[in-house]
């Protein structure tokens, strides 16, 4: 059962009693994480919305690709990085330091992904995604080449500029609602 | 039907033939549209991101919410504008000039929305959505406060943080893969 | 005949009556324009300041160049994009789009020019003219001769220089004094 | 008689032989200043860019003005030093030198104009053209009304944006020629 | 006795062997903290700059101040984390949790120290040593009198510049030579 | 003996009497350089500090290095300029007057490095130590062996960064404090 604080800074109280399918979501969180993650919390005072978030969510994050997950949440935490987000930098550094099992890797990608021990791949992908963090506009031809040159091919590069995407959005969501981390995230994988 | 030109920079061919759903989607989009926006076109190379990206642009852009459909649009011109996504303008200039029936006020949003002739409410929505494109780590609770003394309630505060979210993310994708708006938004709603 | 709004957000009206010279310069560009534009009716409440401006716009705009008439209107316009200038990107968007026949250029200029359908010389202009524009104290032989290696002179490069130069005043100008551009460019060669 | 040094890296030799207005122009300037300021000798290579330019910048500087020279040379300094133009800054600061006969208020006004010793109506004024010369798209009828409370009048606010104007493009001119300022501005007025 | 790896990317070895003073105050940072922190070791190429270097550190960090050393160390951090300086987070962010005994402050101080939860007087001496950081140049007056209304003495004010101006050259020191944090910071009081 | 001007806007008088070493060390400076620079009575509230902060400044700047001690005021002006640092851009900018003989090269570094006329080996220098001092997060290797291709050290690449770090502090305690240079700078060297 999740717990009762406030998730943001909103008073949007989640829809009481939640939907049969939506506790049933819940319920599986909290088995296989300890905790439903607040983000979700948040947005359950709608579950149109609830749906559609995690829906964007689960097929950014997990569906297939050819980006692993642990890339995936590497990119989260660059970008979340940049953009300062307080909750995304807690729950995605957690996840780093869960698929990678390398505490140290969560830390540098949230201080300064540059120090970060990279393969030449994984630099790439980050150096696109922080690119298209602070400055989109000026993406031309030769910044997807630079990928494709580093071994991605065009379907990876959709999936890197999602992922990037993702947390855009998400980071101000967070910020803009003064979304607050789940307790659990921070000593959670160190 | 879609035209078969590109709509981005990468070699990511619709799925073929698209399942009915798909068909019926973009026949519904012809008709009421006139064309297939190029974004739809963009996502069909795999039907489940389609569908999970579509699900979220309706919630946000066209389900019930304190915000008009205008003034979402707004707000999608206002943080496109800031982050130049030439897609996003373009479509989205097109969108508040048939909402509003003043092309002078997309044409203002598109180049500095302070110019805009606005009401308070609408300059204190497109002041926050600005804020959280622009320094989203910097909001803080009088951030917010302003926009309820500006009348709006914590749900359309949500509403508005969403909204500018969704275009931090699609102006990324597009801009990232190089996406080119339908030619004939550009004449559309002078 | 001028209408009578007010063409800045200052109270200074026009000398009453405009001398003799005025009044036919103001008739000529109603007749060939259809208008006068503001920009000239708001520095008319001083004649030397009205003619000083006239004569170095003419001459940076319309004397004899190795940069086309549209070349000169599409610096105005990146200018004016990157400075956000209303009035400019108003009232030169509408030139760029009579000398091109091309209304999509002129919003790509607007929007951002990267995404235009430019031609080497004209994107190396347009870079040196964006340079100039945000970091001109940087600017330094290589950036002179990655000009001429496209194919222009050092004369053009001086009205290159000048051009973009002139835009950084006139949008300054037109914003610090609230200039409000002609309603009739707005729809004008669309 | 101006000395034969190339004034900026543009390879453009001035008319020659002057015609006789442009001689007796620039003998007046050896006169009283000692010297042709090389941005004249810049501009020589056509003499209708050359009359163009000093007929704007005789009259925004030296004309009748609510602003005492003084003052609008104070503005170009701290444009000048904002956009880092060197030939602005060693030029105009000689003349706050002199004007002023107070050399520690050109280095200040160089270096960093928010310590210099200024009177509220000053500060007010620099604050103002230090506003149009990072952020022009932003000023608004409150950065107005400020100049209005500090005892400006419509006219006058006309005039610091002018001449802050003019700098934008005189800095950006210089720069991007790479123009070098006369060697005997460096030592006057000390 | 100190590890072998070299503590940053400069070929520059220790002085060997290490005067015995060296010797002695490295086996006391060994007893105390478990290590001797990299940043000496970075230093002891020259025991003059070692010397320089540890006793300005000392003064700044340790000796009496009306700040105490959570505050000074909580400085530390927000400095290093607007300049990205992976060195000083790493070794700075594990002197808060430890004098803290806080995890989540040192986390939060990392990624947003808007988000942390200070008191007043907390948040009024970070914001001024954040804006030390980023806009040196803009402070003034009313910046320091907002630190003496949150209950600063002007020798408190002192010691807050200099524990941030303390970082501003540490972590440009450390990000110039690349220099590498111990391992053990990361685990450290979590 | 000093004179009795307050060095800073705080309310931090000099340990009165001032302990015999000091003394000697004021006298000193009085003798060499015709004044006690304001920065040691500044700090001279507090003798350890003032002793701390003169080991570590007389080190960098002073000590044998492969920079010469021209070299390493060029760095402190470059660095003090974009930190517009009133205090030491005056002091230094003195400062490069005198070891070079040259006021012009003193003016360039204020005004804009770019300039000035260097050596490669100076301008190698002066753009690793702008770097370090706009985004220190951002060097890595390759800036590094930029130096080391021209002519630089190992040593000399810390010499430079601490250099640059030693005003990255400086200039941040003397405008947080808002420290006055002694008048007799100003003409100094002219």
């Amino acid at each position: 059962m999740p717990d009762q604080t406030q998730p943001t800074a909103l008073d949007l109280p989640m829809v009481d009693p939640l939907p049969q399918a939506t506790r049933k979501y819940f319920d599986i969180c909290q088995d296989k994480l300890g905790m439903v993650p607040n983000v979700l919390r948040a947005y359950a005072f709608d579950i149109d919305k609830l749906n559609a978030f995690t829906a964007l969510y689960n097929d950014v994050m997990l569906a297939d690709s050819g980006l692993s997950k642990l890339e995936r949440e590497m990119i989260a935490v660059v970008v979340s990085s940049i953009n300062r987000c307080w909750y995304c930098q807690v729950a995605h550094g957690a996840a780093v330091r869960q698929y990678s099992g390398d505490p140290k890797l969560g830390e540098a990608l949230v201080m300064n992904y540059r120090v970060a021990d990279l393969t030449p791949r994984q630099r790439a992908m980050l150096d696109f995604a922080a690119l298209v963090t602070t400055a989109s506009a000026t993406v031309e031809e030769p910044d997807r080449q630079r990928l494709r040159d580093a071994g991605f091919s065009d379907r990876d590069i959709f999936d890197i500029a999602s992922t990037a995407g993702l947390y855009a959005m998400s980071n101000r969501v967070a910020s803009a609602t003064g979304m607050q981390p789940n307790e659990d995230y921070h000593a959670a994988h160190r």
